[in-house]
């Protein structure tokens, strides 16, 4: 966390100020969600989308409450999406902590993730700022779209690169893409440089899911060994993408029936990684992954020398350098 | 359905115009989803909740493509809770076809409510119009919070009446008051007309929810007999809620010993229903409804004579009068 401190460095008065805020947006009369809310606030991550939006506002202008209001709406629509995952993945551990899901049941993880939806609404309605709330959505579309793209291409391992960058796109680096532009159309107007922002932003969140990809094929510090979760989960990553393209007919049939049948017989998961690491697989998503951070690179140097742009530069780098 | 032709008649060629145009509001490029709406647009049920918008836009002034947008809204709004009520709920049948939640899973009902919510952000985002959006807004935020209150309370049978209209005003009457309102705010801005539209609206939801409870007592066409569901799954209705209230301790201790138990004892069931019949909880009921219906009234009183208003106050008898 050491270097996420150095990057919050130019905005950290800025990120302490709006904790209290982001608990007032979520307030309700409702005692129930009021329960909730504390362990969503409990639980708060990284915080990165907050960070992108104070320091993308900072390096057009002077952060104000029109950008308060925009950490707080991706923020908010972040939080929905992560509760309504709950209920998408079924997973009982996020961050740690129980689910929603586990703790309460399916039914309120909606509920909830629905009324924080509303509440980004009502939040940038109530300040007529109809630019956030437009970025915002969209970023809502991409992701519900992108998510349903995979369902339906997953059950058919029908997943080549194009599909798979369609569906990072939208699923993954749709929202990072929002938080880049909400925070530069919080101070400013110019529609070049929001959009310039947005494609930060997008690039910085493709390569943000490639090295995601690229964990599961990585030692980890407790085992010693990559966990390969993502084969036995029927998940179609870059490095497992590339393989089964360069594959031998009979090494793609192996590889996608072990794939298919959500294999947990762990001598043939290790053998299907072998065979994606043999396949330079990984160099290969690593490359993809250093392309897109290139290409984020190259919109911000287009910036004078600032504060702003040095973290940005330095949390684009984590992006890519980070061990989880 | 012939009542509901006859209500429909001032506005048949909007809400014939208006069916291709929600169906394209629907549209996406991801074929799952087409193949989703598809199922939703044949499902289609009564569709009140257009008919409300189209009819308070005629009573103020000439329907537009703002007012189409408005039924667009909330008629998105209400399939994107249906879905999530498919979640919420459970429930495996749903205006006679299958529910998404039992066709396709959990997982993809929420995602495709998710993904009809930002339709319905960008289709205002996009026509700037931002009234009907925040009168949306509001809505879906009760909506959450009504139902969630609900939950909070129903563990502990803890309803009384007041809470009972809480969550009914939430639940049920803040989409059709939104409905009103919206249809009111498409053809002009007078906030006066708004608020008040926004109140038959509610006045008529909380009708149209103390007549579903009514349902519960009343002998079905297929057994001749109530069915007595709401009180086996745990549902505090208004019957009910004044039978506790005016019983003695021990009848009450026994009504709510079955109630808690969620008793499929047949006998015990109708014990507890001819208790709420014994105790004057329909007569309170109707007569609650009643008022709620008169308030609706006085308020559509005082516009002049017109179609719309003819349209109104017989939707406003046939939501009273219903056999379902």
């Amino acid at each position: 966390m050491s270097s996420l401190k150095k990057i919050q460095a130019p905005i950290q008065d800025e990120m302490k100020a709006f904790e209290p805020k982001f608990r007032d947006y979520m307030a309700s009369k409702v005692a129930l969600l009021d329960r909730i809310t504390y362990y969503i606030v409990k639980r708060k991550g990284k915080q990165l989308r907050p960070m992108l939006v104070f320091l993308s506002a900072k390096l057009h202008g002077e952060i104000g409450d029109s950008s308060y209001r925009g950490a707080a709406l991706v923020e908010l629509m972040h939080t929905a999406t992560l509760v309504h995952d709950d209920v998408v993945d079924d997973s009982n551990m996020r961050r740690g902590f129980f689910s929603l899901n586990a703790l309460w049941k399916n039914k309120i993880a909606v509920l909830v993730g629905d009324y924080l939806l509303s509440r980004v609404l009502l939040l940038s309605v109530e300040n007529k700022e109809f630019r956030l709330l437009e970025l915002i959505s969209t970023a809502v579309r991409e992701m519900s779209e992108g998510e349903l793209l995979q369902i339906e291409k997953a059950r058919r391992l029908d997943i080549d690169e194009q599909v798979y960058f369609d569906i990072i796109t939208k699923k993954t680096a749709s929202l990072i893409a929002s938080c880049c532009a909400v925070g530069t159309a919080s101070v400013q107007s110019d529609e070049e440089k929001i959009e310039a922002m947005r494609l930060f932003g997008e690039y910085l969140g493709i390569a943000f899911q490639i090295k995601d990809d690229l964990f599961d094929f990585q030692k980890t510090a407790k085992t010693g060994k990559p966990t390969g979760i993502d084969i036995q989960e029927q998940k179609m990553t870059l490095p497992l993408i590339y393989a089964l393209r360069t594959a031998s007919s009979t090494d793609r049939k192996f590889m996608i029936r072990v794939v298919k049948r959500h294999n947990h017989d762990r001598e043939k998961v290790e053998q299907v990684m072998a065979m994606v690491r043999d396949s330079g697989g990984i160099e290969y998503a690593e490359q993809k992954m250093n392309e897109y951070y290139q290409k984020a690179l190259n919109i911000l140097n287009a910036y004078p020398e600032s504060e702003a742009k040095n973290s940005l530069l330095e949390l684009a780098d984590y992006v890519i350098q980070r061990n989880k």
